[in-house]
């Protein structure tokens, strides 16, 4: 069971479990946390998870058994729970509702691997798939507004379990990040009558010195603004709102690009520690979020977001952006051979 | 030299240092980077740093030699300049300014010691004393819009120098998180005639179970809807917008239960990485803030900020402060005897 509460003064939700709460003598234990032999994500460990979700398998193979190569399983430590209402309740100045949602891991690999980059790009592209989907089923349920899909990448990054997997978690809410991106693109829209970040991508086409990578479908750039040293984001150059509206050519230059981008970060600094965000429109809302534009945010945790950032909402970041691009665009990725053909089966869901 | 840039979405300003840039290989030094015997904020290495801006010493001693408790030097690594005109520049719809600003250093103790907790109250109070004549002071520059004071402790919690010690960063905009509580606080009197943060001390005291604390004029509580574990606001009981207002009475209340509330946290977990925020009215600003309500935030990090925080701006507490308030009460504080005498020099800046 978990509640989720309103801050009183600020836009701001907290989710408060409330049932496996932690006692001081518990912290320590969460932060030794290793991965073993015994990585539930693995392959042949399918019973060490809850019962799976989806997965993408080879015909013949059952559910919670080898035969996969992406798998959603629900969170064994949910934030959020899927049963119940999120009726508004309030006492004195305090809001607060049961804490409904979906909280899922997508395991992006059989094996017990620490990153995208070691995959292949037919590989990140069943994740890329495997992320669509569950957008796509998971907006039947009316209760949701948002779906959080993320990734975190070494332990500093707040990852607990090594082996490669994403995260999401849906929220009755629209979280108070996407509003204001949401607000900030109307307000740009209203002024100028175009969207915003589709002028930030002819801007940095223009310019040329963010840039670190271009397809046919996508632009990744070092946004000028970054929070963090190296980080960047992929923008589709199309304008279109809503993540689960991507479609299959996207899906192959959105993966190919985003493996690129981790696998140069990754040789520039070993095992750098990231999350990757992705920000789309809101789902069973009355609102057009037409304004809105999807993207990719990969974050690079090598600063600490200490007493100045949670103090000011403000960044420090010790490296100008310019740099970082010029550094990724400089460094060369190599390919080695994937036995990509196994994956050459059928998707299905 | 630094630069200021403006998200061009969303309200968040980001400081990009541009001389000291760091190149990719530069980030395993920061981290590595240790304390040492040759501390740059012990007694007796004040030329190491900066020449001091105030220190409190006793009479006789000169500038930056020994014989100073507490001593406020600029920070030498600043996040910001404290030179040129903070004139607002555009480029496409990028926004911009030179990277104007204060950065300076609290030193908290002639000792190298890594917190607040084993100093005396004494020394405490000479700390807010440093805090609010900084505050006073920097206010003086008309350039200056938000004075942010804040502490890191531990390394997981952004601080670089083991010796105890506070920061302030003075920013030429009112921060997006002040922002937000200002609206916050402004729409809760425009609703109900009162303040925000008065009616949220009512309840917790007349509740009872997220209180920690309490004397002749401050709360402590653990807020409703904490971010963190063992999150805890120290709030003044009478309503006050500007910190730098505060009395000689205050200055002892507040430090008698900061130094409390910092001890009971390090005896409940060792080493336990926490941030100091001090949330207080802009200045040198037009509109009145009087609906403001000044206090501290102290943000213990034993949770990792990941993609999920960082994606939607909400946060996951595994610890209901209703737990974490009980913990915290029924830690028994001890007091060693400190050798207080030695402070009891008139204070002079």
């Amino acid at each position: 069971m978990s509640e989720w509460r309103k801050d009183p003064i600020v836009d701001r939700w907290v989710v408060i479990a409330t049932e496996r709460s932690k006692r001081p003598s518990n912290y320590k234990e969460i932060r030794d946390e290793k991965s073993s032999n015994e990585c539930p994500l693995c392959e042949g460990h399918e019973k060490e998870t809850p019962p799976e979700i989806i997965a993408y398998r080879e015909q013949g193979t059952g559910r919670d058994t080898p035969g996969w190569w992406m798998r959603v399983v629900p969170n064994k430590f949910p934030a959020v729970d899927i049963e119940g209402q999120p009726y508004l309740q309030e006492r004195g100045v305090y809001q607060f509702m049961r804490g409904v949602g979906a909280h899922e891991v997508i395991v992006e690999s059989t094996k017990h691997e620490p990153g995208l980059d070691t995959q292949s790009v037919k590989q990140v592209e069943e994740v890329v798939w495997g992320w669509r989907d569950r957008s796509l089923d998971l907006r039947k349920d009316q209760r949701l507004k948002y779906i959080q899909i993320f990734k975190n990448t070494g332990p500093t990054a707040g990852a607990s379990l090594e082996h490669t997997h994403s995260q999401l978690i849906a929220t009755p809410q629209i979280p108070s990040e996407v509003n204001a991106e949401i607000t900030g693109m109307n307000e740009y829209h209203n002024r100028h009558g175009r969207c915003a970040l589709c002028d930030i991508i002819a801007q940095e086409l223009r310019e040329g010195e963010r840039l670190v990578a271009e397809n046919r479908h996508f632009v990744c750039f070092a946004p000028f603004a970054s929070r963090f040293p190296f980080e960047t984001w992929i923008v589709p150059t199309e304008h279109q709102s809503d993540f689960g509206q991507i479609r299959a050519q996207q899906v192959q230059d959105l993966a190919a690009m985003l493996r690129s981008v981790v696998r140069k970060m990754t040789l520039m600094i070993k095992n750098i520690p990231y999350n990757i965000v992705l920000h789309t429109s809101p789902v069973n809302v009355q609102d057009d979020h037409g304004n809105y534009h999807w993207h990719l945010e990969i974050l690079p945790r090598l600063t600490t977001i200490a007493g100045f950032e949670l103090g000011t909402g403000y960044y420090i970041n010790p490296t100008p952006p310019e740099i970082a691009a010029q550094a990724l665009r400089e460094i060369q990725e190599f390919y080695p051979l994937q036995k990509e053909s196994e994956l050459e089966v059928a998707r299905y869901v």
